[in-house]
């Protein structure tokens, strides 16, 4: 059994966004038992982070680490069409995901007990991100 | 065909751990000739990595990049409860892998020659860790 | 319905390669209309990555982070043997991808707009790499 889904998600800049009660619902609604729940982000400036769910604060140093080592205006990059943020935003996704595979046992999606499924908005205005869902199993 | 199937290893505290055999071992239990086996950590302190596997030094300085690139006791992290490997596992994890899917070909995960299957704690202290085995084909 | 796929490609060294045409045929041969289409690089020095395809400068920019991010000839690095750009591509490997899988719908590989597959060899050396596309859905 295989079924697909589209997710769409407006973001208000920069930040991530919990979109694990989202996938959960989806897992249920499929029926599936066993399989494997797909999730892809159909842009580059964008991406998919499975992270701590629990302490706000892991969300916030995780931004304050990838502003350093990714930094917005880098002074070497050529690609800055859209500001200093575009560039940075490409490096970012790519360093991160843009798919991750679930595991679903027992009907639900078997993320750990602090696993949260995060998209990470890398741009500084808000944007309207389409996330494609696919359920496969029995 | 689908099957799923829990390996639990016990860490002991930072460092790598090569489950290429337990995986090839459960591929080739379940009789599935082509398709994927899916590899899932349901961590957030401990991920998943495709590496090298013949020579011990590419691990250590795998190691000794990480160290440079997400330093334990960053003064600017505000997750620190658990200590100075707490928030930095956090970033390792989420700038590496939780999730695999490796092809099954002729009955055997089709692994090139010097890929091995590793799973990377990143806390200093040994932990009990759960990965999730999924392998669907025919 | 589940299919597998060697690509191989002949790279004339450090940079990327668009594999997104390739993909995209074996997808539309395959007469597959929903599901996912899964991309394996069998190698731990060079890499894959879902990135920008639209400007040239994207990449080279993407080059000028990872060859700041990951030095040629680190000298904390012991893994030499093959010279300065050997560890920094396993390096570069892990923290980009192995694997990706992307979904089909309707019988496309469901890329947005502007993402691009491409292979990453990060070796100086013309290399001839092996990728795996395993093909499954109905």
């Amino acid at each position: 059994m295989i079924s697909q889904h589209e997710v769409r998600v407006s973001t208000r800049g920069r930040g991530t966004y919990d979109l694990s009660r989202d996938i959960q619902q989806l897992v249920r609604d499929s029926g599936i038992r066993t399989g494997l729940c797909h999730v892809f982000i159909r842009h580059t400036s964008a991406s998919l982070m499975l992270c701590e769910n629990a302490d706000p604060a892991v969300l916030r140093d995780m931004e304050t680490w990838m502003a350093r080592a990714v930094p917005d205006g880098d002074p070497e990059f050529t690609h800055t069409a859209e500001g200093p943020d575009d560039m940075p935003a490409h490096v970012r996704s790519v360093i991160t995901q843009s798919d991750l595979n679930l595991p679903i046992a027992d009907g639900r999606c078997a993320l750990g007990t602090w696993q949260g499924v995060f998209l990470w908005e890398h741009r500084y205005a808000a944007h309207k991100r389409k996330v494609l869902v696919t359920l496969q199993g029995e």
